[in-house]
C-alpha cells in the first residue's frame, strides 16, 4: 500500500532528474556514502516529534526491532558518530518510508526517494548554511520549474519569539508545530490550535501571530533586530544576527531575489537548532492569476548540531547543515507539464537498428550487431530469424532510433553497410 | 546485522562499477523500471524453492504480510503479469535481501545490490539467450577482472538425465538442487547426499554422475545428441537441440572461447525452465597454479517462460530470459585487489579549490566559486574567513584536487585569478 512502480518512461524521466541533482552535488565537491534500508529502531526515535508516529516499523524473524529509514539524515548523523567522522561534505540519493495516507496523484507516497546533501564539521559560522541554500537555487533553477521561492528562518528566533510571548519552554517544540501548518492553513486556524490544543493563552497567541506573520528581506531582519522585546532576548538576538550574516553571503552569491526571510516557517522536525529553510514552487505566470500562489514544498532543510551528539556515547557534538530535495514532488509537477505539452521521453538510447531486407541473413545481423557492440554502439536488432523490413523499421519509429543499419545479400557482396535516417528516409552505403 | 555502511571510497569504486554495467545494458536497447523494497509475502512464496528459507518476512503495523524482495526477477514477472506486459527488454540495479548467514570477507551480505537485464516476450529460439551471455561477456570483459568462464547448461537437459536415470518426477527440482553443489562440494559428498538425504538408489545417482561431471563445447552438444539415452528423451533431446543453436549464436558472437557447456550447472531456483548459466572468474595466471582455479560465482541467470503466468490470473505465459550481475562479490575482488595495488579512488571530482592568500578577502572567494559553478565548474572552497594559504593547498593535496584558483589584493586590483597547478606549482595569471 503506498508503494509504486516505475515503469519505464518515469524511471527514464527521473533518472535524467537524478543525474542534474547529482551533477550539482558534485560540482560543490561533495562525497556520496551509502546506508541500509534498515535501521535499529532505537536510532529513529525521539529524532521527528510529531511526525514520529509515520515511521514504518518492522520486526524480522531474528527478533531485531527494526525500522525503514524515515529520511537520509537520522542515517547520516548515526554514520558519523559510529565512525568518529567531524568533518564531511556528503550526498545521499536513496529511498526513505514513511506510513503517511498515500495521496498518489499529488506525488505522495509511502515509498518514495530523497537526494540529500549535508556538511557536517567546525566552520565558521553560516559559510556552509549559505551554501545549502546555493545548492537549492542552482538545482531549482537547472531543473527549470518555472518561479519558486525559499523561505529562510531560525529555530532560534522561532523559540526567541515564543519566550518573548511568554510560553514556556517545555511548549517550545509543539507550538512551532503548530506554527509550521501556516503554509497550509490561514492564521485563525492555527491560533485556534494553540489556544484549544496546546493550551496556550490567547493573548500569548496572539502575541506570536504578530510576529509569525512577518516575512521579507534585510531590512525586516534589521527592524526585529531593534524590536525592543526580541532584542532583548539572547536566542532571538544570536538567531537574528546570524540571519544577517547569511543574508550578506547570499548576496555575494547573487541568489536573495528568490529568499524570503519569514517567520512562519518553523519545519516540522525536533531536530533543527539554528537556520530551516523551505523551497516552493510558485504558480506560473500563464496561470493568469495576480499574486504568485505557492503549490507546495519541494526541498527543505536545515542546520542541526545536535543530532550527532545523540549518537555518540560521549555525546560529542558535530555541527551539521543541509538541504534535502523532494525529487518526487518535482517528479509529479514535471510529468504533467510533460503529458500537458503530449512532449514523450525517450525509454531507451538506442542510436541503430541492425536490420535485414529479406529472409536468411540472421547471421549477417548477428556479426555487425556484435562488432557495433564491440564498437561501443548502442544497437538492437528484432528477435526474429525472418523479419520484415517494415516491421523493422516500424519498431525504429516506436521507440525513437534515429538509424537502421541494414545488410542485405548485395551489401555483403560489397562488403558494405546500408545506413537508414528513419526519418528522412535518406540512404547512405559505408 | 549483516548489512553495512558504505563509506564514500566504497561509492565512489561502486558508482563506478555501476555505471559501466549500465553502459552495457543501454547500449543493448534496455529501458529501466523500478519496482518497491517491499512484496507482497505470498508474491514471493513457492518461487525460489529451497532458498525459501532465506526470504526476509515484515510485518507492518497495518497488518500487510510483506517480505523484502530476494532478487529482482521475481518482481519483474509480477510487474509483467499485473501490467499485461508481453515484450519487453529490461534493466533493473537495486538492492536485494537475503537472511543468510552474513559472510562479510566474502562479500556476502543480508543487503546487497543486484544488476539485473532480462527479455520478455515471444521470439525466434535462443537469440534472446544468447545476447544475455552476450552481455555477461562484455561486462566481464569491460570491469577488467582477468579470467573467467561461463558455464551454460539447459534445465531440460537435466531433467532429461534424470528421467533416464530412473528418478520420478516429483525429485527432479529436490535433486537438481543436490547437483547444483557440485561447483563447492567433490562429486563424493553430492552423491552421499543424493542415496542418504534425496534417498535415490546408489545406481541412479552413479549414473547421474556419469553425465553431470561432463564439460565441453560442441563436440560434447553432438555426442550427446548421439548418445543411446539421452537421444531418446524429449526433454534433453529440445534442450541439446537449444544448446547446439545457442553456440552458433554465440559462435557468431566471437565469445564460445570463455563459454563451457557444463552438465553439472543446475541453478538452485525452482523457476528456471531451459538455459541456465552461471560466470566463475578464475585465478589469475601470476597466482602460479597449473590449473585455472574457480574463485567463485560472480554473475548468473537463465530462462524462465512460467514464471510470468504464475502471477496472471489466467495463466499467461510470457517467455523471459535474463542475467543477473553479483556486482557486490566483483566489488570485493576489485577493492581487495585496490588495496594490494596501493591504488587511491577519489572520492569526489573536485576540478578547482578557491583559495585566498591573506585575510579579509572571504567576499573575493565567495564571488569567484559562485561565477565557477554558475559556468559548471567543479569547484570548493574552505569553510573559514581567513583560512591558511598552506591549509587550502594541503586541503588540495589531500583530496586530489588538481588546481587551486587564488585571489590576493593584487589579483582583484588586477581583476585577475593567479591559477596554480598543485602538483608541478606552476601558476599563471588570467
Amino acid at each position: 500500500q503506498g508503494t509504486r512502480d516505475h515503469p519505464p518512461a518515469h524511471t527514464a524521466l527521473r533518472d535524467r532528474l537524478l543525474a542534474a541533482v547529482v551533477a550539482c552535488f558534485k560540482r560543490h565537491g561533495a562525497v556520496a556514502i551509502d546506508t541500509p534500508v534498515l535501521e535499529l529502531r532505537e536510532t529513529l526515535m525521539g529524532k521527528y516529534g510529531e511526525e514520529a508516529k509515520l515511521i514504518y516499523e518492522l520486526q524480522d524473524q531474528g527478533g531485531e526491532l527494526l525500522a525503514l529509514r524515515y529520511d537520509l539524515t537520522v542515517p547520516f548523523a548515526r554514520y558519523l558518530a559510529m565512525n568518529k567522522i567531524t568533518n564531511m561534505k556528503r550526498y545521499h540519493i536513496a529511498k526513505v518510508y514513511r506510513r503517511d495516507n498515500p495521496a498518489t496523484t499529488r506525488g505522495r507516497y509511502r515509498e518514495f526517494y530523497q537526494c540529500d546533501f549535508d556538511i557536517a564539521g567546525q566552520f565558521d559560522p553560516l559559510i556552509p548554511d549559505a551554501e545549502c541554500l546555493k545548492i537549492l537555487h542552482e538545482i531549482l533553477s537547472d531543473l527549470q520549474l518555472g518561479d519558486f521561492l525559499i523561505k529562510v528562518n531560525d529555530r532560534r528566533i522561532l523559540n526567541g519569539i515564543f519566550a518573548v510571548c511568554g510560553i514556556p519552554e517545555s511548549k517550545f517544540i509543539t507550538t512551532c508545530c503548530t506554527v509550521d501548518k501556516l503554509d497550509k492553513v490561514p492564521w485563525e486556524e492555527v491560533r485556534s490550535e494553540m489556544v484549544g490544543e496546546k493550551g496556550l493563552s490567547p493573548e500569548a497567541a496572539d502575541h506570536i501571530g504578530e510576529y509569525v506573520q512577518l516575512h521579507g528581506g534585510l531590512e525586516l531582519i534589521e527592524r526585529l533586530l531593534q524590536d525592543p522585546k526580541l532584542s532583548q532576548n539572547k536566542l532571538a538576538k544570536e538567531g537574528l544576527g546570524d540571519m544577517k550574516l547569511l543574508f550578506e553571503y547570499l548576496t555575494l552569491f547573487g541568489i536573495t531575489g528568490k529568499i524570503s526571510f519569514d517567520l512562519s516557517l518553523a519545519r516540522g522536525l525536533d531536530y533543527y537548532t539554528g537556520v530551516i529553510f523551505e523551497a516552493v514552487l510558485l504558480q506560473q505566470e500563464n496561470d493568469h492569476v495576480e499574486e504568485p500562489v505557492s503549490v507546495g514544498s519541494v526541498a527543505g532543510g536545515g542546520r542541526y548540531d545536535g543530532l550527532v551528539g545523540m549518537f555518540d556515547p560521549k555525546g560529542r557534538k558535530v555541527p551539521c547543515v543541509g538541504v534535502s530535495i523532494g525529487i518526487e514532488r518535482i517528479f509529479s509537477i514535471l510529468e504533467h507539464r510533460m503529458k500537458a505539452s503530449g512532449e514523450k521521453v525517450r525509454t531507451t538510447e538506442t542510436e541503430v537498428l541492425v536490420a535485414t531486407p529479406h529472409k536468411h541473413l540472421l547471421a549477417a545481423r548477428l556479426k555487425l550487431i556484435s562488432e557495433l557492440w564491440g564498437a561501443g554502439i548502442k544497437a538492437e536488432m528484432l528477435y526474429k530469424k525472418d523479419p520484415k523490413l517494415l516491421k523493422q523499421l516500424q519498431y525504429c519509429e516506436d521507440t525513437g532510433i534515429p538509424l537502421a543499419a541494414i545488410v542485405g545479400e548485395q551489401e555483403l557482396t560489397d562488403g558494405v553497410v546500408k545506413l537508414r535516417d528513419v526519418a528522412t528516409r535518406v540512404e547512405v552505403r559505408m
